[in-house]
Order: C-alpha cells, then sequence, then structure tokens
C-alpha cells in the first residue's frame, strides 16, 4: 500500500535526495524534466534519470505504471513518474507524444509560465483558450497514456482542456485562489470543472503561491487542505508541493526567464520578493513530508479520507491515464 | 520460415511498395531512417512508420525481435527493421543509443559518407580508425542491442570496429572490391575480419558499386555472390541490395550533400556519372527480388546454402545482436 505520493517536485534529485524521500516514506513522486527544455535536452534528462534509476537501484524505480507505484510501496523504494512542465520537448509534432510517453514520460504540462502553440498561460494578459493544435495535444496525451497537467495554465485554457480532455486531468501543483489569491492559484469554478471532470489538484507547498501562513506549520498547511476539500470533495484533492532540492538563483532565473525574455521576470514571486523563497517551515527537510498523513488525521480526516489525500487520489488519476 | 530478408533499401516507402515487397514474397527489410538527419529529424520519421505501420498493418510490421520477423514471416507480412544509414541521430551523446533502441532502432551506420565523431568514412583521404567515441558508441550499442553497420565506414574504421565489437556487426550494403573496385566496397581483409567475427555482409545492387556486368543479370549477380562467397564461407553473405523508392535528383543531392558542403558531391558516382544510375536490369521492379532463391539454386547452391543467403545468416545477425 503506498504511503505518500507527491504530485510535483523539481530540482536536482541525487542519492541524498533519494534517501531523505525513503526517510519521509514518500512512494511515488513526479519530477520535473524540464521547463523549457525541447526533445534533445528532454531526452538528456531521461537519459541521466536512465542512470540514476541504475545507480540507486535499491531507493528508486521509475514507474512506467500504476504497478511500478505498487511495487515501489511493497518494496519500500520510491516510484519515480517522469514529467515535463512544458510542452515544448514535443517541439510542436502531434506524433513526438507517442514516441515519449514510450520513452517513460507520464505528465507534460500543457504551458509552464509563457503562452505556447497550444494554449495560454496564467501570466498572459491574454489567454487564448486551447488552441487547435492543444485540442490535438490533450486527445493524443490521453490516448498515448500522458496525465494532462494544467497548473501553469491560463485559468481559460484550463477549462477549456478539461471539457475537451477523455480522461480526468491533473493541477499537480497549485491550490485554490479563494483560499491565497494568486495567478498561479485556481478560481473555484476551475476547481468545481476540475471535480466534475474526476480530476485532481495537488495542494502546493510553495511559498510564493501558498502564503506565509499555510507554510508557517503543518497544521496550518493541512487547514488548507482541508478548506480545499470544502471546495471539491475529498476525491479530488492530493498533495503536490512544488519543493525543488538544490535550486541556486541560476537555475530560478532559468525557470523564470529560459532564453525568452532579455529583462527580467520574477515568475510566482515579484520586484519586493524576486528571490528563491523558503521552503514550507514544516517542510525544511524532505522528509518531513512523512508527517503529512498524521497531520491529515489531526485536521480531522478520517484515515479512508487521510489516505485519499495522501495517495488515493493521485493512484486513482494515474491508473485512469497512464497506459494500460 | 522466412523467404528473404533484404538488409538495405531507402528511399520513400509506401503501401505501393509494400505491395511490391509482399509480391517478391521479401520477409523482412531494413530501412533508412536518415542519411545525415539528427535526432529530431530521425524521431520525425519514426513516428512516420508508426504512421504507415497503423495504416498498412495487412502488409508490415515493425520488427523489434526476430520473433516479430518469424512472425511476419508466417503471416506473409513484411518485417521492417529500422535503420539508420548514420550515428547522426545519436548527436554525439552515449546514453541516446539505448533512447533510440527503446524507440525501435535496430542497426545504425557509424559513419555515412562523411567521417564524423565515431570515425572515418570509406570516402576520406584519411581514415582516423574508430575514435574513442566510437568505441564507447560500439559497445553501447552491442549491450543496447542495435547491430552496427560499416557499409560506408572507411576500412580502418572498420577493422577497428570488428576488433572492437562484442557482438557480430553487418555491412549491410557492399561488395567486394576485388569484384567490383570502388571506394564503398571491401576490401578482402576486411572481409575475412568480418568471417572471423561472425558477422554479414549484404551483397548490393545498386549499380555505381556493383558494375554493369554483375547488374546486367540476376545470374550474373549470382555469380558476384557465388564469388563472395568463395571469399569469406557461406554463412556470411546475405542480401544487402540498397534499392531506392522514388528517390528524385532532390534525393540524391541530399544523399550526397547533406548540409555539410556547398559545393558538387557525387558519392558513389563521379563527374562522368553525376545522375542516379538505372536499377540492376533484373530488378527493375522490386517484386524480381522474389526470383533471387531460385536462381542462387541456379548457380549451384544448394537450398540449405540458398537459405542462408536469402535470409539465414541475416536472421542468425539479428538473433544474436537485437535486445533480447
Amino acid at each position: 500500500m503506498p504511503v505518500l505520493i507527491d504530485g510535483l517536485q523539481c530540482g536536482y534529485f541525487n542519492r541524498e535526495v533519494f534517501q531523505e524521500l525513503r526517510r519521509g516514506s514518500v512512494t511515488c513522486v513526479t519530477i520535473t524534466l524540464g521547463f523549457w527544455e525541447r526533445c534533445v535536452e528532454t531526452m538528456d534528462r531521461i537519459a541521466r534519470w536512465r542512470d540514476m534509476e541504475r545507480e540507486n537501484a535499491d531507493l528508486i524505480l521509475i514507474a512506467r505504471g500504476v504497478a511500478d507505484i505498487d511495487r515501489a510501496a511493497r518494496e519500500e523504494r520510491t516510484a519515480i513518474v517522469l514529467g515535463s512542465q512544458n510542452a515544448e520537448l514535443f517541439e510542436g509534432r502531434i506524433r513526438f507524444i507517442e514516441l515519449f510517453a514510450e520513452l517513460g514520460v507520464r505528465v507534460v504540462q500543457l504551458t509552464y509560465n509563457n503562452q505556447n502553440e497550444l494554449g495560454g498561460s496564467c501570466y498572459e494578459q491574454e489567454d487564448s483558450g486551447l488552441s487547435r493544435f492543444g485540442r490535438d495535444v490533450v486527445r493524443e496525451m490521453n490516448r498515448a497514456g500522458i496525465v494532462v497537467d494544467l497548473s501553469h495554465v491560463g485559468n481559460r485554457t484550463t477549462l477549456d482542456a478539461i471539457r475537451w480532455a477523455q480522461k480526468p486531468v491533473a493541477i499537480s501543483h497549485a491550490n485554490a485562489d479563494s483560499l491565497f489569491p494568486h495567478k498561479r492559484n485556481k478560481t473555484d469554478d476551475v476547481l468545481r470543472a476540475l471535480r466534475d471532470n474526476g480530476g485532481v489538484i495537488g495542494c502546493a507547498a510553495y511559498r510564493n503561491i501558498t502564503g506565509d501562513y499555510f507554510c508557517s506549520s503543518l497544521d496550518a498547511w493541512c487547514e488548507m487542505v482541508k478548506r480545499t476539500v470544502d471546495i471539491i470533495g475529498i476525491d479530488h484533492v492530493g498533495i503536490g508541493t512544488d519543493r525543488s532540492h538544490g535550486h541556486a538563483q541560476i537555475d530560478l532565473d532559468w525557470m523564470r526567464m529560459g532564453r525568452w525574455t532579455r529583462a527580467i521576470d520574477y515568475g510566482a514571486g515579484s520586484a519586493a520578493k524576486p528571490g528563491k523563497t523558503p521552503p514550507a517551515d514544516w517542510l525544511k527537510e524532505v522528509h518531513q513530508l512523512g508527517d503529512v498523513p498524521a497531520a491529515l488525521t489531526r485536521a480531522g480526516f478520517t484515515k479512508q479520507e487521510a489516505d485519499k489525500i495522501a495517495f488515493g487520489n493521485w493512484r486513482r488519476l494515474y491508473a485512469a491515464t497512464f497506459p494500460a
């Protein structure tokens, strides 16, 4: 039985991080292959993960199906789900979707911080909605077994994608905008559409989109989780910390500016908060994720409800979307 | 039981070509994904082959293992082996070899007409031999289940690769230089090294490297095959016609000049023979390949020997090299 599934982490993984994940009983984590990386660069990252899997086979495995997540749970390893925070890896090619699925990619966010050929992002002034290519990509991802992730996607494109998808979708790492207003967070109408689609939102712990209060203690964060459940129900809320590993300013610059601007972009930050924000007070060490299940129970969830949030909802979504 | 395996064809495949291959009882053919194409372009070609497989499932299948070739034989379909005539698809990355193997690539030629990071080509004045990267690539291809093809490779690099390889290698489409002298053809010492390695040469029918006499009739061509067997024995000779489909001058220009020169390069041709040469007189239509087995018997081979040339030697090599 899995213990905890984290719907999104990013940064530099290595043996120490894998040991921390084990210490926190993290059964499964979706990692970030890239933000702006296109085909070849993403393949570099996949290849590096193959190496890391071989080098750390006692701690991790790359999950291709839900059976691998269950196996990781049995063997006390962490299942790695390969995800990309942008669709650039496809390089505009509908046919690359099944090729990357074959290489093990299981989650792709339609847009990162910028509009692309698929649709609008949460930071664009105008959100075009899902484009013609975007529609084809959503259906092809459904067919190929890749989860459609809408976390950084604009609200209009998010709603379009939810309506257009033939399988449940993910908002892997975001919060309810009604609980902490931020462009990166999702309005209640988007969350209700997600619920109607059978999808899952992973509640984030990234300070810029979670706020100091919900970062101040694990109980405060579980209060946010509970209020999110109040909006869309117990079957649609999971964990998606957005926890990063070893990011320095140069990595933040890449995430925010990539190659697309000569100016400064603050991403989820601002001129007042330009730099790296500290992790949530309750998540200074990755292994502290292991405290989440007990805290969910403390927050008033039954064991069964806490299990849905800690792993069951993600497991159900992955089972419904990963390749058969 | 397979009927005939052609170790190399190139050009534009389509339903009409597949029907011709069936008409000629061709059980298996290694096709050409590219000449100068790098990662993304090669993935485009692989993706196109997935489409062609779906669209022509009654006629072809893409072979990932020898069991697929045998299945194609039973079901009277043609097994397509995905090959590349250059190593550019790897873009200098040792780790891409296992990724492309996973996408179904089964044969890669170390160099096409030009020297690359791996070694020297048959047209270079100086052949460096197998480079440091080339050595790693050969071993990694062995590990990942991709056949090392040395047809356009320079003789020194060919000998190095044969010595360095841990599995049998292929010269998928070339002839014996002692039978028809040409830079693209292989000297007897190279052929003997190939024999000692357990490898296979596919006798070509491309006029520029086969000559008018061996192209003049199927019996003449079988005479060349027989003389090749005289050099290296019955277990090391197969068919590798180098037959092209639908190539126009623009395709010939791409094959010869790619993006590497502003000048004119004639490839296997010459200033006197600059253009597309006519196919062998006995291979004007692709289905005429079906006449080869009977002609081999006419040339004096026993049924068992003819079977080795027509399919058995390639099948053995593929079984020894494709992924388990």
